[in-house]
């Protein structure tokens, strides 16, 4: 946090940059029926969100049929997100976890995802999605 | 494409693994409008996925106001996603791009973002998401 002096003249303590967070991975081996079950994939979101401390805005899930087809789910989280796509089919699934500040940990969501569609195996990526330093001395006047 | 038996007899071709392909970046100094400009982002996000190839299913967006607030976009493409996070105070936006399929290209629609936001710097990353060959001697009963 940072103290920043207002144009008009008042003060205000501010976070000089965006914390953001991104677990990503893809999951091999999994059990089929568990990828074509939309309301307990969106409920693992729900969840995942949860013990990651993120708060979820919205979760909406997609159900594509045939060979080739899936389900997705795809949860807007303040301001960042989670979605798992996957292909039965091909008992593979595919995860993102993104986080915004410092209070959310996006490992505990990967994680109880993984923990609860069990992969033969996955691989898991990280990057870090955090903005630069706040310029303070050019947008300070907008701050509300 | 492989032809498989199915359990009734007859043959279909099918792909054998499932491309996926996931292009991702952090954008930096944009102007503030641009990345609060809601409808903007959200027509360019739907220009992104045609320019790429991507067969959209649906695109939403959310504003949140504050100093810490900004947009996010987030759409759904068959089977994937493009999403943008903005933090106009930062001056900051995030971007990823996941293509599902051969025939779609994620780096158009990544550029063509980054065309349209003109930030004065940007990172990108590209990760692979394709899934491992079809196990088609477990599955190919599952076909329909």
């Amino acid at each position: 946090m940072k103290t920043v002096e207002l144009t008009n003249g008042s003060k205000k303590k501010v976070e000089d940059r965006i914390v953001g967070r991104h677990v990503y991975g893809n999951l091999y081996g999994v059990d089929p029926a568990k990828l074509w079950d939309e309301e307990g994939l969106k409920e693992l979101v729900r969840e995942a969100a949860e013990v990651a401390n993120m708060k979820l805005v919205e979760v909406r899930s997609w159900k594509f049929t045939g060979y080739h087809g899936g389900v997705s789910v795809m949860a807007l989280v303040l301001e960042s997100h989670i979605t798992i796509h996957t292909w039965p089919d091909y008992e593979y699934a595919t995860v993102d976890v993104y986080t915004c500040g410092e209070r959310s940990d996006p490992w505990r969501a990967f994680e109880l995802i993984v923990e609860r569609l069990e992969p033969e195996d996955y691989v898991v990526h990280y990057s870090d999605r955090s903005s630069p330093k706040r310029p303070l001395g050019g947008t300070a006047g907008r701050i509300q």
